[in-house]
Parts: C-alpha cells; structure tokens; sequence
C-alpha cells in the first residue's frame, strides 16, 4: 500500500466532507462521520480537521482560494476583449452559486460559518474573509457596468447572498436567469462594447 | 413559590434560548446551555424541546406566529388608508430582518434550518414554512407597488435574505437604508396614493 501524502489525506477529507454536508446537511457533518465517508480513521481526520467547525472553515477557505483564481481569470480574459463580458460575469458568479454538489456544500458551509456565532475566532476569521472575497467579486463586476447609475456593489452582494439562500431553500433551477435580469438591469453589456 | 404553567416554561425556555443564539451562535445554543441560561433543569427543557433542533424550529416558529399577525395588521392599516404605505412597508420588512437581540436569533435559527439538512422531516417543514410566509409577505408588499412592471416578488424575496445574510454578517447599521432604496426602486409609493 501506498501511503498517502497529508496533502491526499487533507483532499480527500474535504471531498468527503463536502459530499456529506451537500447530502445531509451541516449537523450531519461529524468529524467521526466525514472521516467514516473518506475512509479514514477518526484519529487521522481529527489531526487535519481538529473539529466540526474547522471543516466548514477549510470547505470554504478552499472554495475561495480556487474559486478566486478562477474568476479572476475569467474576468481578465473579460477586460482584455477575449471573451463575451456578460456570459464572463455570469460564470463568475455562478461559481460562488449553489449550482453543483460542490457549491451547495461550500454555501451551506457558509451558512454554517455565519450563524456560528461569535466566539471562534477561527469562525469570525473565515466570515471576514469570504465577506471580502464576495465584496471584491462585486466591485470587479461592477466596473463592467454601462450604467455606473445603476450599479451598487453592495446591491449584487445582497443578490448573491439571496440567491444563495434560495439554492439551498428550493435547488438550483432558477439561480441563473434570476442572476443575468438582474446584470441586465445593473447595466451590464449583453455584447463586448467597442473599443 | 408559585409552579409554572407548561406555556411560561415554554416562553421561558424560548426567550433563554433566543439570548444564548444571538450572544453565541447556534452551535452554543445546547439544550443544556439552554437550560442553564433559563435557570431550568436540562430534563425540563428537553420536556418542551428534545432536541438542539428543535430549539430552532421553535423559536422560527413562534417569530413567523407572532410576526405574521403584526406584519398582517401593518399591511392593512396601510391598505385601508390608515397609514403611510411606504413605511408601513418597511416596518413590516423590519419585523423580519436581524434589527434587534430577538430577530437577529430568528435570522440565525433560521440560517441553521436552511443549513441544518434534508434528513430531518422537522427542519424540512420549518423550511417549508419560512419560506412560504416570507413568499406571502413579498407579494403582499407588491400590491402596494405602482410600478408593476418594476417589481418582482421574487427579486424582493432576494433581497430579504441577502439582508438577513448582510445583518448577520455585519451588524443591523445600514440594513433599514438598504430595503428603503430598493422598495423606491420597486415603486413603492412614497406617500399615500389618492384614492
């Protein structure tokens, strides 16, 4: 048998955790049972992930170091006129959206994180940084806008967060033609405008 | 010493648990946390809530019981000409949005029922209800709208959880200003239209 890197062990717990919270939810989430869904040994899992709260944490700080680097690189090929603006701004977004299993396990982590209350600093930390993640998608997309009027980085935050809410409410169907009405109306262009 | 009726121990056990919720965050809100800060023995709460979850469903529950009456009756003096319809709308809005220590407890318990998973048939029906009391608040709000074309219940059901998430994310500050430019932006009259 091969051993495994820590590197392996700590990408398979989180797989297995995100499969977990995607199918049954946050509470379910036990570090005895993650570990039980990767194949570990309790003890093994509880090294990387000491507890319950410290999987969510590493479920969406994951999300947004990978998530990040791809959407920065589709907003770049954006700016520099090598792809469709708008269809950029929606793949961007989509990718903090509960659209996958992938996603709604790192948004009902972010609920998890956000009603955990204010005592971990572990918690608190993760909170203030997927806020400002959010936050700098928003104000990127925003300088996309044609109406600079009608364009509030605050106002897409709020819709990003409602639809996050409504995926995992009722599923994913109508995520996306809510999210581009509204980039309609935030004045962002339908084709690459002249350069 | 005078024996409480099984309602005040339940109000009780409630308003204990809504304290611990916004002070701590819902993973702290145990029942035998519950129990020590209502000044209860754990057997007796868990007489009135078995279990964690069921803390949440509760105090959900008692708030859209509760709320919906106030919301009902705030909509109809507005209807009936009784007050101004602009901030009988945002005050019906408020009463569930994380203003104060007690609605800050019903937004977090319900971030846990939304995250809390599919396996519980309890949180499922919790869910459900949110859902469908907050879909009936939008869509009476948009009878007030003289913009119909401008307004959309679903786009303002959005925004009521991207506020929720907001108010918990970052304190209640500019929550009210926020749904106040989006109900201009919906076409919620200023003043009172004549009739």
């Amino acid at each position: 048998m091969v051993r495994k890197t820590a590197d392996q062990r700590r990408k398979e717990g989180l797989a297995a955790a995100r499969r977990l919270i995607a199918r049954d939810g946050i509470s379910e989430a036990s570090v005895r049972r993650v570990a039980e869904e990767a194949g570990m040994s309790t003890g093994s899992l509880r090294h990387i992930f000491p507890s319950h709260d410290d999987l969510f944490v590493a479920v969406l700080g994951e999300c947004f170091s990978l998530q990040g680097e791809k959407i920065g690189q589709i907003l770049n090929e954006a700016r520099q006129g090598r792809r469709e603006v708008f269809d950029a701004c929606v793949e961007a977004i989509s990718l903090v959206l509960p659209l996958t299993e992938k996603t709604l396990a790192e948004s009902l982590s972010h609920l998890a994180i956000l009603a955990g209350g204010g005592r971990s600093p572990a918690l608190e930390k993760a909170r203030r940084q997927a806020a400002e993640k959010l936050d700098y998608l928003c104000e990127s997309i925003g300088r996309f806008s044609e109406k600079p009027e009608a364009f509030d980085a605050v106002e897409l935050r709020l819709l990003i967060d409602g639809l996050m809410v409504r995926g995992i409410e009722r599923g994913p169907e109508d995520l996306v033609p809510l999210l581009k009405k509204a980039l309609v109306r935030m004045g962002i262009p339908r084709s690459n405008p002249r350069r």
